[in-house]
């Protein structure tokens, strides 16, 4: 197969670049001794994953929701769950995996806490558990200091729980483009979680795993003594956000669309809207032509803005470079991965959505296989 | 299954305001002489289209995508494709199409004109095609008048395509608040549409259909002499942007979500995110607590800013109103009906993101399927 041949709009990824991603983060982690614990949020694709694990300094992966961890389960046997697993059946869910694999969660509340200890007493299991500790994001989390140690206190006298330590994640200064104002932000921001993690210490608490650090931040707060790993994800394929900072990658995935109309010279439209890639993180740039923009996304349609003398017609190709990768990826089924012009391999985005609600595939596929009395209500 | 067991994020249809919604849309177009095509690219979900077309008054269905028409061909058996098919594979996958239903495609170049003709001709069947005409949205289309009509003549003597009349969507002022404003807008950009096909009839060209019109403009475009019919989609579930407008539609989905973090008393931390509900029309809308809003949206979590006295504590469910109906369901693979607090039905999603990308299910749930020699890569 030719990248002529994909049908649009695709999500394409660089092997070559991406490899090249891959390598110089594992560079950096390699020695130690703070490791790396890749986002599989980031990708949802297993094909990926097992590269990045392959290339070493790894601890594990990292995951934002239970579908992600239940996929990455297959793929290496220490999953963090970098997020609160509440709701219906997430903790039983945890409980099931860490039959399986190691597995670790966040928690900021005595009320989560409950429940996890629950399913994994329920579960014959034992769940690793970070207190999840603010540090400037203001999302979740537990102020550090006092907050964090109380809690901690608690998780590690949970049965069915082990407390492995604390999590703190900088997400506010990722996108800080100027390196010293992050490297400093940074800094602060460790500050308090890397004394937290002493107090927990001195306390004969145990605290194996302090987990930060972003593809903005890596190489900060993964230099700052007493962060043992870090849960960077973008940096295996990039996008136009993170492209803004000083940080060693490179753009490495691609969306893929045809050109459908070119109503007049300066305009062309393509068949990539923003059910193709999120306008999230602002919108797409156009590579190779210079001086195109892209002026609008729609649903399914792309409107590029053409400089005079540029010219983009019907049936055309062109790569647009998505703003934020991990919603984008989340929009499709597959990523092509090529060289040069040749399709390489087709990979399955095994974690895209939510798993947990996917419709049995028989259903899916069958034709007409809810008419005539599916109209009628049928309890489920 | 009662609402408090379904896994979250997830997507929830109000059975009886969706009913409303489609009886109310319906019974403007039963008595004709306009009629209903309903958009597919809304919901994706053909239990949804099924009871749209139960309802009476449609002429078939529109689309986006090849993909949804494929899906949509198991319903009805005359489907409109109110986008230019250009990109490999497509007009192949339209002539497979047209042998078992009624296929018309939009048309704004000879470019792709010509790539229909010849698909056409190879599965030996005849595409409709309407010209696609510019009505000020600025997106694809050429000029009403002669530039319409120039096209007109090519298509109609085309092999392989039946020319059945025009297509002018005003999707820019679908959004337009005042109704005197909207209702202004949209005589001013169906005049040139009506004024283009009225010149098809008397230069003898075939002109049977001239679709336009949105959930928004429905009942003004829908009462203009010469529109013939009418492709809304939103109406069927509706989100907050259209929830601005006089139309009688009710919000009739929302994105259910569990509480998983209460960091302090005027914050609280949701489950789902731009991941589960975009926001390119805006943030949601918080329903039923008082003054409580969305005050942002990471990949996997709602941040919730509560007034004084709200309580939104760790566990509690949430119901979210989307910005934009057609990429939030876009994200999801089901949708959970459910009147009062029971689950009805669970309807696949089943025309999400682009079916012809779909890894095989094999493939996609064999554990550890690609292990091993995969990281040779393979031709495929």
């Amino acid at each position: 197969m030719r990248i002529a041949d994909i049908p649009t709009p695709a999500l394409v990824v660089d092997l070559a670049a991406m490899t090249r991603n891959i390598e110089r983060m594992a560079a950096f982690f390699r020695t130690g001794p703070c490791r790396l614990r890749p986002h599989f949020k980031a990708h949802k694709t297993p094909e990926i994953a097992r590269r990045q694990l392959a290339a070493g300094g790894c601890t594990g992966l990292t995951c934002a929701t239970v579908g992600e961890a239940e996929r990455a389960a297959d793929l290496c046997d220490d999953i963090l769950l970098a997020n609160e697993p509440v709701g219906p059946g997430k903790c039983e869910r945890l409980g099931a995996l860490a039959r399986r694999v190691a597995v670790t969660v966040a928690v900021d509340s005595t009320a989560a806490l409950e429940a996890i200890a629950a399913a994994a007493t329920r579960a014959g299991v034992t769940i690793g558990v970070l207190v999840d500790v603010n540090v400037g994001q203001m999302r979740c989390g537990v102020a550090p200091g006092d907050e964090a140690l109380r809690l901690a206190r608690r998780v590690a006298g949970t049965k069915g729980i082990a407390l492995r330590g604390l999590m703190g994640y900088e997400g506010h200064l990722q996108p800080v483009a100027d390196r010293a104002e992050r490297e400093a932000g940074a800094h602060r921001a460790m500050e308090g979680l890397v004394a937290t993690a002493r107090r927990l210490r001195e306390t004969g608490l145990p605290c194996d795993i302090v987990s930060a650090g972003g593809t903005g931040t890596y190489d900060i707060s993964g230099r700052i003594e007493g962060i043992t790993e870090i849960q960077a994800g973008s940096y295996v394929l990039m996008d136009s956000d993170y492209g803004r900072l000083d940080v060693p990658f490179e753009q490495a995935f691609w969306v893929l669309g045809t050109v459908i109309s070119r109503p007049d010279p300066t305009r062309s439209v393509a068949d990539c809207g923003h059910k193709a890639m999120t306008k999230d993180h602002g919108l797409p740039t156009v590579r190779g032509i210079e001086g195109a923009i892209v002026a609008a996304l729609n649903d399914e349609h792309a409107m590029i803005a053409l400089p005079a003398g540029a010219s983009l017609n019907v049936g055309d190709r062109i790569y647009l470079r998505p703003s934020h990768t991990d919603p984008t990826i989340n929009l499709h089924d597959v990523l092509y991965a090529v060289e040069d012009d040749a399709v390489i391999d087709v990979w399955p985005i095994a974690a895209r959505g939510y798993p947990e609600h996917r419709y049995p595939s028989s259903a899916r596929t069958a034709r007409n296989s809810t008419d005539g009395q599916s109209r009628q209500p049928r309890p489920v």
